[in-house]
């Protein structure tokens, strides 16, 4: 595919005149062709002009129509080939292993959403029938769907140049719920982003839907972004990054005069919880899992494994000892942007110069440029509870190990912890009551606790929830992945007596949707 | 029953060092019995560390425990009998059978609670059983359901000391969810406050539940509130009153290092469109039942139709003629506080005097303290357009008509209106065409949409949507009043491989709580 370096409003190609934008591969730190033209404030205004005209039309599309255009995404992705997988390893140095498999996962997800859709449970519908012989009083007609908020402006991530950003989890759910989607492309993928904005922008044609259902903008600095959040018309807000990029956003969006919700997903340290029985009969074994999920795209993943806990023994030391060999073998992988590893270089340096932090390991050094160096650092407790800076993330491949002297300081670092996404517990049959001590208080710090597993790797599926307490995400009572994400971007709406004419379908007394409802509080399906 | 003039902490009872508190008779403007000694950061304090050392346990409350807390305090309330109607009378100026409904119906909303914790739907239980043998990867046991987010604080409204108070339906949906609630008693009934909060301390002790559970502070002035919001122990915030109180509330909420949401139900003008046959046929009769909703309980409500938009013409002119005339026959009802009173007499000043705006009619003329005089006015939709301070709410029995040239003009009015709780529509079956052109951006504006009804009287229900785009609340995403008020105070959880002796029994394979679960995202009810 040729790249054009503009950006996509509508069915439009437009060439903005803010400062240019290019991709650089970060395995050599070469700048990649073409440019690519900011676009500017008279970009953000027609493309909102375009969503906003879309929006009553394409929120009332009907169920079947609308899973088609998420299938038809999926199928426009898939079509660009090779080219997408090319470009997208060149901007991103991951692996191809990688991005096919991170395409598979955009395009089922995309897919799972179109059966969302059809379903209908985001409807959330509710009848409460008339009651006209009620005592004292009687009971008018009252019905309740879910509608879309409104245009949603899309922050792509660099992590997952496919899975979290042009077509992503966002722009996903988004499209699902009846909001058009204005995304803002990373700058470290411009051309994997116009790739993407060009097939989502040909499944708009193929579906004949209102242009102004998607657009994609490109542009360096935060500018386009805080006008796009800033535009009236845009009514909730997608983002995956940095806790300073999210909060930012959080605060445009609620000064405006009508402020609206962000889903920022954020920061995560991802705490791993070693229980004594498991440390004790399978610390070599743990140790070599929790490389293997530290070491995972250069542990540049909202879930990789930042920090472990246990009690201070023999056993942990069998699992830091194992642990740092594994870090000092590992090679220095190529990170996305050279951006993200000089944050990196920053934070490890300031981890080694601690005080408080003992550095255990450090991996290969790189050869070439903005290769991660990974590294294991160890602490007490009691130093680890007394310094919040240490709960700070370091995005790469970097771990701290909490030594405990006992359950209870284990108790007291669990509940110390900020909002997370994970949290995880390595256990074994003798460590089940200890675990059910710890579990009311873990379950209160993070959206998804796991037993037994590593919390990369994230399954797109319905029970998933990807979210957390604060700083983790922005709001935490929802999931940027998985089927619920949908729900983010819908309110509810009553109707009292209307004509059956006027109803919507969902809330028709013969279904014409065939979907599950909920009669006077029971369900009817 | 002896009112003691003192909050009420977990079971104990604390005379507070702030400012004295009185309630007052706003029929007489005379002083009530007893004084209430205004808590301080001391009480706040130890409210939200017993709040806080009940959390965990009160979550996990079995789902018949907590359903029986609340039918419960329903019982403790109604068996304060006719002490506490006679107070809730004497401190807001509302009438006997008023009282009593509302009693009726705060009784009525904590047996509905009881019933959806019963029901479980809340759990949102979604269970994605392990495909192991699926490529190219296998997929671990994920299982989501939904917890409490943390103890409460909510904050009595004035206008419903029953049903949006102590015991209202923001208190019953948090103690629903498995929230600790500690409310703010509003200063214009502490009598009737104190009453309440007795029946909930006593139903707390009767099913033995963590005294945390439940505490009521009486505080002069904001700062109480403000650090209730600002301690790290409550997650969440319950309000409903002025756009003004709201919106500081929200301020404090996000300047926390932990943001927390906030519920906030503002405020709103509840327009009511009279579609052109449904004027002509009928401008009589809707002129009649107009009024009897804008007179009802001096106007006093969030749904009180202050707004009313039609085609200018001889059916509008029939429709203000007869309004007029029986505004103008109202008698002047008391108004619940001095306070509420004299800020109805400067908006309905602000309206009299304001150039743009004609006066139809005033009602009648109180003698005695604090009477709401009734009011009709007029303008034109071009003026309206042109003046955003003619959306303001004026709380009080009092109306604005927006004569508009034609529908497209009624359409920009209606696409120019702030976000309200409701609005209704007044048709005949030859306006359902132009019903069905206003509804898309009805919908839009509005968290319930009504035909030929009222906006006064807000079932409680499943159905029920008591909320609405900014200003009328906080966050469009929600309902205050109805079952669906419960998933405000929840987030959800994911389980990711948990052994069955560590899932929460929601989400065990055997469905020991019988509940409707998704699986495979599929419904298994």
């Amino acid at each position: 595919m040729t790249l054009e370096g503009k950006s996509l409003i509508g069915q439009q190609t437009v060439s903005g005149k803010a400062g240019k934008i290019r991709g650089i591969d970060p395995a050599t730190g070469e700048p990649l062709e073409p440019a690519y033209a900011g676009a500017g404030q008279a970009e953000v205004e027609l493309a909102c002009e375009l969503a906003w005209a879309a929006f009553d039309s394409y929120r009332e599309t009907a169920l079947e129509a609308r899973a088609a255009f998420l299938e038809t995404i999926a199928s426009e992705i898939e079509a660009t080939g090779e080219s997408l997988i090319q470009r997208a390893m060149a901007e991103t140095g991951l692996p191809q292993a990688r991005i096919e498999g991170e395409r598979g996962r955009t395009c089922g997800q995309l897919r799972l959403f179109a059966s969302v859709v059809r379903a209908g449970e985001w409807l959330d519908v509710r009848i409460d029938p008339a009651l006209p012989e009620r005592q004292p009083m009687p009971r008018v007609d009252l019905r309740q769907r879910h509608i879309a908020l409104g245009p949603v402006a899309v922050f792509g991530a660099s992590n997952f140049p496919l899975a979290f950003s042009v077509a992503g989890g966002d722009t996903a759910s988004a499209l699902a719920a009846g909001c058009p989607v204005v995304v803002k492309a990373h700058s470290a993928h411009p051309g994997t982003s116009e790739q993407v904005g060009r097939a989502v922008q040909a499944a708009v044609a193929k579906c004949q839907l209102p242009e102004g259902v998607f657009s994609l903008l490109f542009g360096a600095g935060n500018e386009i972004g805080q006008a796009l959040v800033s535009d009236a018309r845009i009514k909730a807000v997608g983002f995956t990054g940095s806790r300073r990029g999210g909060t930012a956003l959080m605060t445009t969006a609620r000064m405006r005069p009508e402020p609206i919700p962000v889903y920022a997903e954020m920061s995560s340290i991802n705490p791993v919880f070693l229980l004594p029985r498991a440390l004790e009969a399978r610390g070599q074994a743990l140790a070599e899992g929790f490389v293997g999920s530290l070491n995972m795209g250069a542990g540049q993943f909202c879930t990789n494994p930042g920090l472990v806990v246990g009690v201070k023994g023999p056993h942990l030391d069998t699992f830091v000892e194992a642990a740092g060999k594994a870090v000092a073998a590992s090679a220095a992988q190529v990170m996305l942007t050279p951006g993200i590893h000089s944050a990196y270089e920053n934070g490890i340096g300031a981890l080694s110069a601690h005080a408080r932090v003992r550095e255990v390991a450090r991996g290969q050094v790189g050869e070439t440029p903005n290769r991660c160096q990974s590294g294991l650092f160890v602490t007490s407790a009691t130093d680890f509870l007394a310094e919040p800076v240490l709960q700070e993330e370091v995005f790469g491949s970097t771990s701290l190990v909490i030594e405990c002297t006992d359950s209870d300081e284990m108790h007291r670092v669990a509940e110390r912890l900020e909002g997370q996404l994970t949290v995880t517990l390595q256990l074994d049959d003798g460590d089940i009551e200890a675990a059910r001590a710890l579990l009311p208080t873990l379950e209160r710090r993070a959206g998804r606790v796991l037993v037994n597993g590593w919390p990369t790797g994230v399954e797109v599926c319905h029970a998933m929830v990807h979210g957390g307490p604060f700083p983790a995400t922005s709001d935490s009572r929802t999931t940027s992945v998985g089927s619920a994400a949908i729900q983010r971007f819908l309110r509810p709406v009553c109707y009292q007596n209307l004509p059956q004419g006027l109803l919507p379908e969902a809330l028709r007394d013969d279904n014409p949707l065939g979907i599950s409802r909920l009669m006077d509080g029971k369900r009817d399906a």
